[in-house]
């Protein structure tokens, strides 16, 4: 096989057999084949797209190119979770525990934050004492004991994507779904998934922007799931603001526990109690969907899927009282209102520019060498929606840093990432769509 | 200016600008940007094309991107010729001389040859002591002193060129017009062209396979030179079969010789007088083709051009008794001829295999350190048209190593490169188009 014939026959619009599609991917991951081709494969898919059977073809064999977890032992359906967000999108310390309470294994991987995104692993580290790294058969046994474990993505998992990502992040080749779907199932695959609920945002905070693409790509990832037989069901979500309120680290750990009190942010409420719902139907814990959500809802308000995330905390070694006591979560010296300038109803937050700002404040990284603050980040007090008026509080910043030029920066930043506008100003609705095996249901 | 948001601009089909041309070009050239960068920009052109001032804008970005012939020095236009073909292609040797008989300076810059394709180099050190190396100064000298010299590249020309076409080569990116027209067209303004006049083949041995494509080619390379300010015209003709009868260094120059003596092959007679005739016309020397026509047939039958080609193999220390007596030239001891093995009409002549035969008989290179032998290659005795029984010759080898075992393989591989039908086959036109500034003229 030859790589400059594979690279013409995508850019001619000819399928790629199974073989071939190893081939470039193999011999990607060994070093083999150099950059230069592949950027050119890469900006032929772009223009030239792949069938289904290719996208799966790739996804497995990106899957296949480095470590893979095996979670056999563990008796059920392990579901796994993704969010193409990560913007304050404090779901998986929600679900983790919500889903595990309802009876569906959670054996997670999850990863830490870069740039303006922020990671669960991060975010599970403001729990003094938590530990996010376990080994295999300590992991597969907590699993197998209490139902549930989080840890950091160990040893080299799916090398090939990580190295092609970086590529198409140069070579303006992000921008295609069969190789954003890929890249996104092939991570789920490696770390075992047996079943796949996705949340794909859409709108001007998300990567994709439309609600036609956001519906093209989580069908891609749906197909992928039907040929690889990993089902797979994708939520549309909005992303028009940030989700919930809190963004920085031990402010979304605070957040998750006052949302499995029951007394969380409508949105993100909302969000956990659908991605749960479909977790435990592909979990085979529930018959229906809307039987399954009366049960996560009940879970969420009876104290059992807190009491889930208090064990699974003592189980990895974190301070089990910070679950009924958040205020002894590490916290930031300073908190700095950000006053509205004038009167207005919020149409839109800038999830991006608040996530940047979030970084600026310590609580993520620029670079992956970069060390993090748990305890500075902020909480918005207006969402899409909210009328507000001149020196009404729009958010809070927790900052370790009361510099007068820094604070003032920070607080312009977060200031404009609010669009105010005169009159009102219409929410949009959190859930867009549902797409499934069954097609796709608009909400 | 970011490259990946150049790649992106490409891909997205806007027009780059100039500064964002030159901006690739020279940092490609000095190695800031990657060949994986400069593939995915490659194969992005590849599906949407350049305007034909990107087009001109990246050939004046390649010409510059290195060393440049200053010709100012010599009176009188520089007309330049580039042929996209290459198997047994005499017309430099037959060009040159006749050319400069008419009053056109002749500065000419040529190549070895590579793969089954000669180079006009390669050719002149066939003859005695040619030197194909002048000093800079000498070489404007003899131009202006007797109109013509003719030496090999020397320094450091197009290495932008150079290097993104090993790239293309690799990335499946070599089909694309506006790439493949800048790349000859740097060349020769590199050279120093004022006015240029190409030979695109056409056909199934050519690089275009279809008329169409080659009308395309010619007519970007005649914008090129509208763009930069140097007059192109393109002869669009056939590659149904090799131009002329000798394929082989020595013998290829015993067949210039020939034709400047008026009794060379007719195909090549005639297209040697269709591009001289134009470069007449744009070196101010025939205020009409048919003017120069006239004038280039009858320099080329009363003997000045091959008195010029004497007086240019004398001034560059070659043996000028080899013009007189071409017996002189080096020959090979073995003449093996290739039979026919049935009665039939030659309906094609492939010149690709035909120019990978001589290239394994010794008269090319397989990699640019292979040593030539330049008294092998082969002379057709049959061309497109001609009837032939069984057992009459179809071409002649002449071979230096007559081991039984290489000359079956030789006389196969030349017998298998003619097509035979029954009944007649027609030749085609040897001229299909003209392509200039005022259009295309088909013939």
């Amino acid at each position: 096989m030859r790589t400059v014939e594979l690279i013409q026959k995508k850019r001619d619009a000819e399928q790629l057999t199974t073989a071939e599609i190893d081939y470039m991917i193999q011999g990607y991951t060994k070093g083999d084949i150099p950059d230069y081709q592949m950027s050119a494969w890469a900006m032929a898919i772009y223009f030239n797209g792949m069938t289904a059977k290719e996208t799966a073809d790739l996804t497995l064999a990106m899957a296949r190119s480095g470590d893979q977890a095996e979670l056999g032992s563990i008796p059920g359906v392990k579901v796994d979770k993704h969010s193409t967000g990560g913007v304050g999108d404090t779901t998986t310390l929600i679900l983790a525990p919500l889903v595990a309470a309802a009876g569906v294994p959670v054996a997670k991987m999850s990863g830490r934050g870069l740039g303006h995104t922020g990671g669960t692993i991060d975010k599970l580290e403001a729990i003094a004492g938590f530990k996010v790294e376990l080994g295999k058969e300590q992991f597969l046994q907590q699993v197998t004991d209490i139902g549930v474990a989080v840890i950091g993505q160990s040893g080299n998992m799916t090398p090939a994507d990580k190295k092609l990502y970086g590529l198409r992040d140069v070579t303006a080749t992000i921008e295609s779904i069969p190789l954003i779907a890929s890249s996104i199932m092939s991570k789920k695959i490696a770390s075992g998934a047996d079943a796949i609920v996705l949340d794909v945002k859409t709108g001007n905070g998300a990567f994709m922007k439309s609600l036609e693409d956001s519906i093209k790509l989580a069908q891609a990832m749906v197909e992928i799931g039907e040929e690889v037989g990993r089902e797979t069901v994708a939520v549309i979500t909005n992303m028009d603001e940030p989700l919930g309120e809190a963004i920085g680290n031990a402010l979304e750990v605070r957040e998750a526990i006052e949302t499995l009190q029951g007394r969380g942010p409508a949105d993100l409420t909302e969000l956990c109690i659908v991605l749960a719902a479909h977790m435990v139907v592909l979990g085979g814990k529930a018959a229906t969907y809307d039987e399954a959500k009366v049960k996560v809802t009940e879970l969420l308000h009876n104290g059992s899927a807190l009491a889930k995330l208090k064990q699974l905390v003592g189980a990895q070694g974190g301070n089990e009282a910070i679950i009924d006591s958040p205020e002894l979560l590490v916290s930031a010296p300073y908190q700095v209102p950000v006053m509205a300038a004038e009167d207005g109803t919020v149409s839109r937050i800038d999830a991006e520019a608040l996530g940047v700002t979030a970084m600026l404040l310590g609580a993520g990284r620029a670079t992956k060498e970069d060390q993090i603050d748990l305890a500075v980040g902020m909480v918005l007090r207006k969402k899409v929606g909210d009328s507000v008026r001149s020196g009404e509080m729009l958010a809070e910043l927790y900052m370790n840093n009361n510099e007068p030029m820094f604070t003032e920066d920070m607080t312009q930043r977060t200031r404009s990432a609010f669009t105010l506008v005169t009159g009102s100003a219409a929410r949009s609705p959190l859930i867009y769509a549902i797409v499934s095996r069954n097609g796709v249901e608009m909400i």
